[in-house]
């Protein structure tokens, strides 16, 4: 049996009952180390604390792992228990279908135990989860490659009056591609895009593409490290929240569509106001 | 301290060990009664269940008394931990932000332990949650309210080739019509929505509007009791769909728009193929 199992968002406490459960069964676990890794804190000692926890080793499994030696895992996973972890629900923002459908192909049983995401931790914020549209990821500009098509489905959903969810991009282990031209591969230092960068791709789009989807007094929601102890959700404009320091990964944006009066109850406890709308602004909740 | 605690979509063992460690820390521990009861078994001892783990009572929150009695349940959580547990997340396809707004203004802080919803769950059929459109709600219809507004947002949402996510009616302690005319409440029993009458209701405005936004032969998936140990997820067109047995209450209902390789390879999985297309289909995964 193959149980992929989602941790939450917060720390090694968001686990459910039954994730921890399905992990003392397991012989082996993995846990994905490629998508938010950071949020869990695992980059330092947070694989021990893990390790602790469940009372077992845990083999951090990056994608080249996942892609190069699924068949390995998966061979384990018929004649045992074998635990797969990812950060958030399995089926959240980054999707694990790969490895199920690799599963069932290979006649291995598939759990999932589900988990809080992304996708739906953002509802705490007030703007309500069945008036988002199509959610976008936004990607990190380069010198040659800056990709806008994200532009048109934000504007579609803002003449609908939805809400955007924007995902934003996450570079951890890149091979440089100097070190590719050299034929042996070295690693990038991993990055997180900030709410910051992402507005100023935005409205970099906006000033090329002048269709007027979005401006500088579009409001956002701003969140960083959602669903851990030190959540920061602030509401304001993209110029204002340009100029909030929103600390350590991982971040998302939402560029807020029509609000119902119930919404706009509720993102107002996130609002930057008066003097403190200049300055950084923390909000927990 | 309000704590506002998911306790995910299956059973007890769904709430995670920060939701755990905020209940027991609460003097007093309500629950929602309103949405998605019954697919926590809550009708028999499921409340027992859950006074066992938490070793301590539980009070059952409806509507009604979330709505009356809110200022009361408030104000014991100045002085002291209350918690209210909700089934999903707080934030998902029901929101809680009512209650949240009432604690803010009354001051009191609030805490939300995040969960699994049917937003995110959804996920496992191998359709990406980012590409959803908006979400719509299909209501009872009666002799005399057939309300059909979710078409257009079904037919934008599939000109564009995006997944619709179909939340199905609740009716739970509604007062009867004649009770109210008789100016005494009585309560109704409680309705839940099937996919077979979400389908048959889907068609008959599709019939009624004609403008072939679907028709039976678009594909759907059926989500029953998602997350729970016996979900079942079944994939096929609508007049498939329409002959298949999905047993107990929860039911949801995703209409599916233009899909990528990935997409359909996991859905596959799910599909009704030959002679058991016309049968009851068990999928658990």
């Amino acid at each position: 049996m193959l149980y992929i199992i989602g941790l939450g968002l917060g720390d090694e406490r968001d686990i459910t009952l039954r994730g921890l459960e399905a992990v003392k069964k397991c012989s082996k676990v993995f846990i994905e180390a490629y998508t938010s890794l950071l949020s869990f804190g695992l980059s330092s000692n947070g694989l021990s604390t893990l390790e602790n926890l469940y009372g077992k080793p845990i083999t951090l499994a990056d994608r080249e792992m996942v892609e190069e030696k699924a068949d390995d895992i998966l061979s384990d996973a018929r004649h045992s228990d074998v635990g797969f972890l990812v950060v958030g629900d399995p089926f959240g923002a980054t999707t694990h279908s790969d490895l199920v459908v690799r599963a069932k192909k290979l006649g291995v049983d598939v759990k999932v135990v589900h988990n809080a995401s992304v996708m739906n931790a953002i509802g705490i914020c007030g703007l309500q989860l069945y008036r988002y549209g199509e959610t976008i990821s936004i990607p990190f500009f380069t010198e040659t490659w800056r990709p806008d098509s994200f532009y048109e489905k934000i504007q579609r959903n803002r003449v609908l009056g939805l809400h955007t969810l924007c995902l934003l991009d996450i570079r951890v282990k890149e091979p440089s591609l100097e070190s590719l031209c050299r034929g042996k591969k070295q690693y990038e230092p991993p990055r997180y895009m900030t709410i910051n960068t992402a507005i100023e791709q935005l409205l970099e789009v906006e000033q090329m593409r002048g269709e007027s989807a979005f401006c500088e007094d579009t409001d956002c929601v701003g969140f960083a490290r959602l669903g851990s102890e030190d959540q920061m959700i602030v509401a304001g404009s993209m110029r204002q929240l340009l100029k909030v320091d929103f600390g350590a990964p991982l971040h998302c944006l939402v560029i807020v569509g029509k609000t119902h009066p119930v919404e706009e109850e509720m993102l107002d406890f996130y609002k930057l106001k008066g003097e403190s709308a200049e300055s950084k602004h923390n909000q927990t909740a």
